[in-house]
């Protein structure tokens, strides 16, 4: 069995509301030391593949078929083998 | 500057609603060897600090403040330097 942890981030032309939102609310709470906030998802899948080459061409196919929007954002991974 | 890359996941005692629509739809697309997928998120905050023990404390207190819920998720992060 293999764990991929998946990161998924805006590319950084893209406008991120959301981080901004995280920015402000962390400057409110008092947390002046904030510069800049970029908010992304991350996903860890379990999947089944016979080597490490198999594991990572699959989890890279989910990553543009379904997790990540490649117009508009980034996506890289780990990958580990777990028992 | 300090980069601290945020992640935030759910408890693994805590249903996932959003992982499972994930595995769905990975099976639908043809994954059928996904087993499992947790969603959370990933963030990335710039920050101000004299040095790596302020720049932990404050990204820790963040976490516990804003970022992460305490009750049903975990978190963690990693800290560099960057000019």
């Amino acid at each position: 069995m293999w764990l991929a942890q998946v990161y998924v981030t805006l590319k950084p032309v893209v406008n991120d509301p959301q981080g901004l939102a995280i920015r402000g609310g962390l400057r409110n709470l008092g947390f002046e030391s904030v510069e800049s906030v970029r908010a992304g998802k991350y996903i860890e899948i379990k999947l089944e593949a016979s080597d490490r080459e198999a594991a990572e061409n699959a989890v890279r196919q989910m990553c543009i078929k379904l997790l990540a929007n490649p117009v508009i954002e980034d996506f890289r991974f780990d990958l580990e083998y777990v028992a």
